[in-house]
């Protein structure tokens, strides 16, 4: 077999067996095919995409690259939950304990990740005393006895997916729906849980920017998973506008709380309980209807918020934090952000409001960065909101004085007014199954 | 300037800019930008294809990448000749002597090559002292004094188009036009001749396999041309079927002294005519019937053929050969190949026989191999001719019987019968003009 060969074959636009995937997947990730070749592969990928069968392939051969979890060791339904990513997505905190609440099984690994802010192993970590490292004896007792763990990833998993990324990162590849579900999609199979609920973000602080693209991201990524036996279901979920009002790992952290104990800003709670739901009609085959009921019972009789600190105190945090949230250190600088003039606010550029979050301190630009946890932005109006001259639209947390002028800068190309009422957009547009 | 957005640009079907065009080319050139991305960008122009303006870029571009050869020293109107290659191309050993001897200026560089047979100037190293590398000075003091020379390639021209050639070859981007087109005529600007006669060959011994791409490419390359400032005409000839009926280095090279001497097989002699025809009407403005009268006078009035061999006496070839072409050293092998049945040649596969040509000796398949100058093939019938049932179709000469035997195998596979008169194909397609 040749990569020539490959690559002409997919040029043509002609499929690929579970073979030539196979050769490829594997002779990159051993270093036997050349970047240049495998770029040129990706390349004709992007142009004429991938058959069902392909990206089943290449999701498994991708998925098989390296380590897999086996949660065979963890007794009852296992769920997971992934994010596309978006801006003040702090629904894994939320959603996890609320699904172990009810009978399920998380065994998460999160990574660190670049971005607007720190990933879910990030936000954790802003609690003192927690642990994302624990061994993997420990971290399925834990899932055993609590229902619950969510740790740092550690293994080498899928590490085609790492060298592929990291290749489409530098050759303009990376805006291409069957490369995107694979990639995601491979981490998915390789961690191992049967039941999984996809969050397709879309709009301007999403990697989809429109509806038809993300329903078909979905689609594609729920196709493969059950070509690979697991129960996979996709929410299309609307990153036009920050999710919820916090954004920064502390601020987070201490918004999820607030959720959990039956509070928090409506947009939120929502996709939370409608990813929750999911989880659970995956996991239990019940109704969607009795799953929601069931979601919201465990939000307003506590057992939620308690599945939460169980955890918490599981991996060594310091619970005061999460029964006295005003414990967490807060940002020496907070500085309102002011509305310029009264009328409705007509968009909020999430990108950029993610980028602010970044550069005020609350995310990574390079893999060596620190996160300054306190970081961050309140939102205290969004999209379609009233708002008078003067009036406090965010507010800018950072321990670096400089860092919030450059914020204060980046947050007002963001935001633009409307003399005309605003229709505000729903937080869910679309819900894929099989 | 980033090599990514340039690839992004090509990906989403924008025109490049010369700046970005040649920051690629440059950086590429020089080792600064990495061939993972050049490959990634090679496939999005397959896919994409270029504009008239990015092709004129690009092969100045290329052009401009190393040395380039000034003719300003030579008195008269340059001319040149490029075949984009077939089986039995021997033409330019004909068509260079003609137009020299009607006062056009041919100040020829050509390469050695791989391929069925060796290159031009491989078959006139067959002809025993003739000296291929002259000095720069030598070689404008030859063409002033007798209108022709024809030297090895020196120097390091356009290096750009060496490297991306390479690429293209291990990445399956060779089959590009536009890619083929610039590589083309990067090479032929900076030959730096005037006027530019191509022979653009179509049919199963060539590249191109139908007519409608050929005249796409053909058409493309005289615009390159025109753009740059030269004047460029593309005859677009039969390569469904070997040129002439001699394959092989000296062997061609007797047949091209036939030819001069007013002999030859027709499809041979027609191609010469019409291509030395163009040559002279490009470099004179003359009308072309005029030409084809010219050029057929100096072939019947032997003057070609003095210039021929003007030509090899002062690059000290042993000009008895020329004289009796008896001298040159035949192959030990000359074994016939019969019809195994009664009928009508239907088809000569070209790429077969070239094949063929190359196994018996007459071609390298890798830079360090050696060619036996009086390996190859001679053809006694060609496709659409009637032959009886043990008929020799053709002569194989090699110097070794195992390479015999071989080309027997190969040769058999490449001739197809039929019982049904066939229609002879026209040698010359078409002619495309600005």
């Amino acid at each position: 077999m040749r990569m020539y060969d490959i690559i002409e074959k997919k040029k043509r636009n002609i499929e690929l067996s579970k073979e030539e995937i196979d050769f490829f997947v594997n002779g990159y990730t051993n270093g036997s095919i050349p970047d240049y070749q495998i770029s040129a592969l990706l390349m004709a990928i992007y142009f004429n995409g991938m058959s069902d069968n392909e990206l089943s392939f290449l999701t498994l051969s991708m998925a098989n690259s390296g380590d897999t979890i086996d949660l065979s060791n963890v007794n009852g339904i296992t769920v997971d939950k992934h994010s596309t990513g978006g801006v003040g997505d702090k629904t894994t905190l939320i959603v996890a304990p609320i699904v172990a609440a009810l009978g399920c099984k998380v065994a998460k690994m999160s990574g660190r990740g670049l971005g607007f802010t720190g990933g879910t192993i990030d936000k954790l970590e802003s609690i003192p005393g927690y642990n994302v490292n624990i061994s993997a004896n420990d971290f399925f007792k834990q899932v055993n006895e609590i229902g619950l763990s969510i740790v740092a990833q550690s293994g080498n998993l899928t590490p085609a997916d790492k060298k592929l990324y990291t290749l489409r990162d530098v050759t303009a590849t990376i805006d291409s729906i069957p490369l995107i579900a694979s990639s995601v999609m491979s981490k998915k199979l390789a961690a191992g849980a049967s039941c999984i609920v996809l969050d397709v973000k879309v709009g301007s602080g999403a990697f989809m920017k429109d509806i038809e693209s993300a329903k078909l991201l979905a689609q594609k990524m729920v196709n493969i998973g059950y070509s690979a036996n697991r129960k996979v279901l996709a929410v299309i979920s609307n990153m036009n506008i920050p999710l919820g009002n916090a954004i920064g790992n502390s601020l987070e952290i201490k918004e999820a709380i607030d959720v959990l104990k039956g509070n928090g800003p409506k947009d939120l709670v929502d996709i939370c309980v409608c990813l929750s739901s999911y989880m659970l009609m995956l996991s239990t085959n019940k109704d969607i209807e009795e799953c929601k009921t069931l979601v919201n019972e465990v939000i307003k009789n506590g057992k939620a918020f308690d599945k939460f600190k169980q955890l918490i105190k599981y991996q060594n945090g310091n619970i005061d934090y999460i029964n006295n949230p005003e414990l967490f250190k807060t940002a020496i600088y907070q500085v309102p952000f002011y509305a310029e003039k009264s009328g409705y606010i007509s968009n909020m550029n999430t990108e950029l409001i993610g980028n602010c979050s970044s550069i005020l301190g609350a995310g990574r630009a390079f893999k060596e960065d620190t996160i300054d946890f306190s970081a961050g932005i309140i939102l205290k109006h969004k999209t379609g909101d009233y708002v008078k001259k003067g009036e406090v639209i965010a507010i800018l947390h950072s321990s670096d004085e400089a860092k919030i002028q450059n914020g204060m800068k980046i947050f007002n190309q963001a935001v633009t007014f409307s003399e005309k009422e605003i229709e505000k957009q729903p937080i869910i547009f679309d819900v894929i199954q099989k």
